[in-house]
């Protein structure tokens, strides 16, 4: 057995459970780009998954969705009202991240198991009561981290933990994008630009990315965070354009990253161990291959990865859980150290000093 | 024209502006590994350069290598009551960062030029003290960054100053070895673990490395930092082992660099900008050639790059300015910017909070 054996049958389901010929028929909420170009085709592809109902508050953009794929249109209204509550077991909630909470709420009410994308709200607070919302109601809730279910993390975090690279002695990462220039596809998704909608910028909305994954692939959580945010352009008067955390996460380990909005399309992982480095680059963007090369021994290995859809995983694995009965790992509770987190991070930024997370879950 | 044209004749000395046939000889202060390994056949190597003396604490040592190249052996007395000063026209100092004052301060009295390896010193004030002596008797200080006038770096700066990747965002970096593993071969650099001749750890000795090399590629100074220091093994119990820098330079520009003395050997600087990344990957260490990757349009580019004799270089860079009677780049006060920096990175350890550098060069 070497260290590397982490990286056979590369695209393995190691967490697949369920063997049985169940289906779960989910209702998508929100229609925007990403449920369109990355998320229906994500539940038509996945096992065990059929997508059967698309809520919008723009209802000829869900007609449209609804008549190319079979699905039924509502409205967030119709949706309220229990309309075809009958006709899907679960929610995937894609809206702007401060309308998450009353789906989610009367997705809980209806019995609904929920897949809420990240960040889960705008707020901590909002966030909690969400969290809270789902465990009173019984249902499950999984936060949309796509990276946890894609092969080439799943296989960083076992190399890790087979101690190729050693002890782990510090991270950096980075994804960042040309957000306006990608906005004029899509109008619609100004909405990141307005904090009552997203509660934050480019770190909630991506920042996130390097702030998760390394604590998947660490098993490990912020404990102290020091950050900057900045904004250049007019459009970000209201939510930062840019933030550079210099966070220390359990074990002491310090993990820098940042997050642009305005910055070269980018995404890196790199883990710098005492034995090694593992490097993912391109890391995290659903539409780019990511990629995985490892150095030891004096050795670089440029790792033949396999590319999967990561939402079609994603997919799979939150039916796998459903219909096997167990709760998914990156759940209510994990994403709310997230949004302790990304409050410590603007409270550092605000005041120019160091801030530990108080941290329930550790 | 188009924006990779700075990668024409990679390795031309774009600073070269001396014709004639003068020879500048050196006197090498310290004989440690790096001098043996590194800074003698630099000096043998480069253009104008003629070594013909060496001191160092142990004679044996000297001795030894005066026997091997050539040289006049000298103790520090015997170079402190003017032996052979007839004999070097400059002098390379390369001794522990605290000892670097005194013979800086006689070799000036002797009116000699002086390249002084880096950090400058143990300390800010003494840096201070060392600037003020050489420009006080008049000679020329260069302070050894070597990256300055490695080519890979000098394309790197003039692909951003082309424009090849937009506008500066953010900067990534780390440089990383396994010290305690490396220092059995040469038990003398354990002063590098003795915080009254380093001055510090991990910052001092290889941190210096993203800070000065990032300043010289974006020709911006840090303005602020906040940092972490850590120590893990009981050898640094005076010094850190490691450090984590979140720095904002000129232009808001933040850059995030580590580095370490018990994680894996490696060095990266990461550039990126609005139309585009710089990648080195190597960067830093002079015993591994350096490489760079561009990645702009979409496309990535492995750039053809030419690895030099990093010492080679920088003594020849030496050798042009004074025999061309200019002053150098890397000067007295381009170093104290990183002495004050250091200094303000130790603050910020310490006290948890953002340090603002004052810096009465900018």
């Amino acid at each position: 057995m070497t260290s590397l054996d982490a990286l056979e049958d590369f695209a393995r389901r190691d967490w697949a459970e369920y063997n049985g010929d169940g289906t779960v028929r989910v209702a998508l909420v929100g229609a925007g780009w990403f449920t369109r170009e990355w998320a229906l085709p994500g539940f038509q592809r996945a096992d065990h998954t059929d997508p059967t109902v698309v809520v919008d508050t723009r209802p000829e953009r869900a007609e449209r969705l609804a008549d190319e794929h079979g699905l039924m249109p509502l409205t967030p209204e119709q949706f309220h009202d229990g309309a075809a509550r009958d006709e899907y077991d679960a929610v995937y909630v894609c809206t702007p991240n401060a309308t998450h909470l009353p789906y989610v709420e009367r997705a809980a009410g209806f019995g609904k198991d929920i897949l809420c994308e990240k960040p889960m709200e705008a707020s901590l607070d909002r966030a909690s009561e969400l969290v809270e919302i789902a465990a009173d109601a019984g249902v499950t809730l999984l936060i949309g981290y796509r990276m946890h279910t894609d092969p080439v993390l799943r296989r960083a975090k076992e190399l890790i933990e087979a101690g190729t690279i050693g002890d782990v002695v510090q991270v950096h990462a980075n994804m960042s994008q040309r957000m306006l220039a990608e906005l004029d596809g899509d109008p619609a998704d100004q909405w990141r630009l307005d904090p009552d909608l997203a509660g934050g910028g480019a770190m909630m909305d991506i920042g996130i990315y390097p702030l998760n994954t390394t604590r998947f692939v660490l098993g490990a959580d912020p404990v102290q965070v020091s950050a900057s945010t900045t904004a250049v352009h007019e459009e970000f008067d209201a939510v930062e354009e840019q933030v550079a955390v210099r966070a220390t996460y359990e074990g002491g380990v310090p993990v820098l990253f940042t997050a642009s909005h305005d910055a070269y399309h980018d995404s890196f992982l790199r883990v710098t161990g005492t034995e090694g480095v593992i490097v993912l680059d391109p890391a995290f963007f659903e539409r780019e291959d990511r990629d995985m090369a490892i150095r030891i021994d004096g050795e670089r290995i440029d790792v033949d990865v396999t590319n999967v859809h990561q939402l079609e995983e994603e997919f799979a694995y939150f039916a796998d859980c459903l219909l096997s009965g167990r709760e998914p790992y990156p759940d209510g509770e994990h994403g709310l150290v997230d949004m302790r987190a990304i409050e410590a991070i603007y409270e550092s930024a605000e005041t120019d000093e160091t801030v530990r997370i108080e941290n329930a879950v550790v």
